[in-house]
């Protein structure tokens, strides 16, 4: 999906709200626990209740692994139902953090973007920059496709290493001003946490177009309208990330429903934002 | 495995070789091609070929995601055989490059250390630093499990960052001197890229007991000799990784025999090098 048609996804939504699918067992209704695929039975039913509410879903990679080979296997229907379900309607992330030598980072790619080689195609995968500019740029090879470079996470460990200070430059914002050479605005977003909301301002005028995806509204604190006060754009220029928030909002057999309702406020709030 | 036992091990083979499992289709003999799990049977027959030459193998993940789900039966089923085949005889590293938030990073920890939860139980991970405590404590609560942390890696990439100063410490010695205060050297390792062994006198300056891993020797252009010189510790301290000189040392019917022609040079040179 390119720039201009997620744009227009999010004008046609009046939403920039994304759905983290970090969907764990142990967290679920009791009654999808016995199902063959209880992973991508909850994400479908997630899916379908709020498809007109969220422009992108983010299956966190961790939450799918933990269960190995089994895991991988939900992964790889619960993007496939995306996309034969519910063709151009959603942006795809694969919130992987990945990132590893050149050659590496080539193999990394494919696992998220080439389905002839995967069985998988995401529109974009969250990248790690610690090891450079070779370690990102083979995921940059495919048109139409997005690497989202984390810059200020939302923990309280983005304090250990994202801040350590060059003269008056912090770490996180030498990423920005470097990384953004490699790329564009049409290929490249950035991950800035929610609850390091007030330093948007600060982001916003080292890269002012691109589009941010930013976590850590709701269950890990960050507010919403200050997000959107220091960091929209004319196009919008933000994903508003919330998993367990909507995910778990029930754990009954209206979890679906209820996820929705949730999903509605937070499209609620965004629609007026957005004008 | 502990670190004792590691260092036996070390002692026991002679040999401080760690066997790189980048294992790619398009490189290996055309008669496994046809095989139902050519990556595995690739895989089986190199580790066959060198158990007693190599006290590690590390899985490099990208090259088994990059075939999806199909790809994950490749590493549970490598990571088995090692483990079933081999039980005590060499140390597993899932180098998979993994790092999030706290309750993300759990659920890595289990896909890599949990084999009722995966299916799969390696010795350790390489994780990336970048998002600080939180992102890497949680790999560390598995007792004789070990994080190998990115501290100075081999591509050329690695300057973009990890030589960003404070004053006069630059960002990758600041991940050893905070890091090393999140375990011990009974937990952690760092990742040190042979291609930059002039710099290891300083790193062992902050790190003088844990163990590095280093990559970088051969195909990239590090050199053993040197990584020896700087890096090596009474208890050896090292664990060098060799990826394609061993595995693609022929793609010929004799292509276990050649990689064990190779192994057997480097571990020629390693065991003089201990004494």
């Amino acid at each position: 999906m390119n720039r201009q048609e997620l744009i227009n996804l999010i004008r046609h939504k009046k939403s920039f709200l994304c759905i983290g699918l970090d969907t764990d067992i142990s967290k679920m209704p009791a009654h999808l626990k016995d199902l063959e695929d209880p992973v991508f039975e909850f994400n479908k039913a997630i899916i379908d209740s709020t498809i007109d509410l969220a422009v992108a879903y983010k299956p966190n990679l961790a939450f799918y692994e933990c269960y190995g080979v089994k895991g991988w296997q939900s992964l790889n229907k619960t993007i496939n139902y995306i996309n034969n379900t519910y063709p151009g309607r959603a942006f795809t992330i694969a919130d992987a953090k990945r990132g590893d030598i050149g050659n590496t980072s080539q193999q990394y790619a494919r696992a998220m973007f080439d389905k002839a080689s995967s069985g998988m195609e995401f529109d974009a995968v969250t990248v790690a920059p610690y090891m450079g500019e070779d370690s990102v740029k083979p995921f940059l090879s495919y048109p139409s496709k997005w690497i989202i470079v984390l810059a200020l996470t939302s923990n309280k460990g983005a304090e250990d290493f994202q801040f350590f200070t060059r003269q008056n430059t912090r770490l996180f914002e030498q990423v920005l001003t470097l990384s953004k050479q490699w790329g564009s605005d049409e290929n490249m977003m950035y991950v800035v946490g929610a609850t390091k909301a007030e330093m948007l301002a600060g982001i916003r005028k080292i890269v002012p177009n691109h589009f941010l995806l930013v976590p850590g509204v709701g269950a890990q604190g960050g507010s919403l309208q200050e997000v959107a006060k220091h960091g929209l754009t004319k196009d919008c220029g933000l994903l508003v990330n919330s998993s367990r928030n909507i995910i778990y909002a029930s754990n009954g057999l209206d979890f679906a429903e209820k996820a929705r309702e949730e999903a509605v406020r937070m499209q609620k709030e965004m629609e007026a934002l957005l004008k």
